[in-house]
């Protein structure tokens, strides 16, 4: 089933917080969306995304009084790396993963809104395109570009999809929907105030993979 | 400059020399095609193959005696495992290895052979597509092959390639495609012996991936 997140008062207040629902199993099974392909396929995507979780973890466990807050990440190793940040640490892991974590849950926004391709209206490429289009692409070169193209082809249907997160039962479209949208009420608070803080923070790069 | 690989006597008879040979400059080159895309596109590829030969220099170092040879790995090996044999260990990442490997030789002859696209002469694209097909392609599912056609499309030209094989001195064609030919020689009687090896020793998968 669709975890569901604690309730989060600030959501920038807690890593460990942040990082459990980074984790929850909707993402995960977004990350291997291709699952059917062999996870073989899609390992590099899952690789760089818990790479990215990794690092922050990691960052957080040498001081969890310090770096109590994502906010409190970001402004020590302003402090700490002086003109090589943001390009550094775990402030650029987490330029890279609220990225991910974007296209996430945009895709997973649009499939609740039902937009969807009347031709073929059990596929979610649609979804996976406009979330590619609104958060990845303008990081990547003309050739990822491109291969992204290609995986789209490898998204499952959409009853597969809604079959796999709901546990391999079978299960209402609607019902399943109805625990997307409960899943991303929270998901979506937390990741915009994280584009937020990079904005204010003035930690963006624009550059291209 | 291309490594000079020693002669080997005996292809299989030492892994050290082996993996000499499998960590060549021209071989690694070779996987970093993409270079001037930013490594980071083409690091699963070379994730994969370096991956493969740390596993075998693992295996050989627990007891450089008993393995001192290619052959003797896998003995040890399907000794050791069993049922699970060849599926595990040394013995399937050197299966995988090999076709990587045998990728890289089967491109760099026809390179040397002076096959070429006729209308775009200056391109690699042609030797890496017909070392694909010879090679990779039936252990790939049709979307990993779809993946490569992409991928091929980021193949360097011609002389950038040549380039970067001679350190970045502008080199004449005639006098680099000479080296490759010379590392070739021992190159291919290596991996023709391995290929033979998986033959004999009924070692070969075909799953695809
Ligand atoms: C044999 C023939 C085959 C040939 C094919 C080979 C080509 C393989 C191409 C693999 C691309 C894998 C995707 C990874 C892309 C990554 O390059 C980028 C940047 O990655 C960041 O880079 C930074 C430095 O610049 C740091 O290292 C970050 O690391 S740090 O932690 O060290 O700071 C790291 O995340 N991440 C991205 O673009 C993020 C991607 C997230 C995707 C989110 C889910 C999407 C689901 C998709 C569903 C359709
Ligand atoms: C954000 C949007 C982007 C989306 C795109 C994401 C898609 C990414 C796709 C990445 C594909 C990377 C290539 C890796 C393929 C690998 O899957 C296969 C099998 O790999 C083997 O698998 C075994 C288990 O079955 C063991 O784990 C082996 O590991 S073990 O050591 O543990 O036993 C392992 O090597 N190797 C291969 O097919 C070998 C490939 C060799 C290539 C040789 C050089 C080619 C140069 C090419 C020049 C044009």
């Amino acid at each position: 089933d669709i975890d569901e997140i604690e309730s989060v008062e600030d959501p920038l207040t807690c890593v460990r917080k942040f990082v459990h629902a980074a984790t929850n199993k909707c993402v995960m099974y977004v990350l291997e969306i291709g699952d059917c392909l062999g996870s073989t396929v899609f390992s590099p995507i899952k690789a760089d995304v818990t790479g990215n979780i990794t690092k922050i973890k990691n960052v957080y466990e040498t001081n969890p009084t310090k770096f109590k807050t994502l906010q409190l990440i970001l402004e020590g190793e302003k402090e700490q790396y002086g003109t090589e940040w943001p390009n550094v640490g775990a402030t650029l892991a987490l330029m890279w993963l609220k990225r991910g974590l974007k296209f996430i849950q945009v895709m997973l926004q649009s499939i609740a809104d039902g937009e969807r391709d009347e031709s073929n209206p059990n596929f979610i490429r649609v979804n996976a395109t406009k979330a590619y289009e609104l958060t990845l692409k303008k990081y990547h070169s003309w050739f990822v570009q491109r291969l992204f193209t290609v995986a789209v082809y490898a998204a499952p249907s959409k009853s597969d999809f809604m079959k796999a997160l709901s546990k391999g039962r079978e299960v209402k479209e609607e019902e399943c929907v109805e625990k997307i949208r409960q899943f991303l009420v929270n998901f979506t608070v937390t990741i915009d105030a994280i584009y937020e803080m990079y904005t204010k923070m003035n930690a963006e790069l624009d550059y291209k993979v």
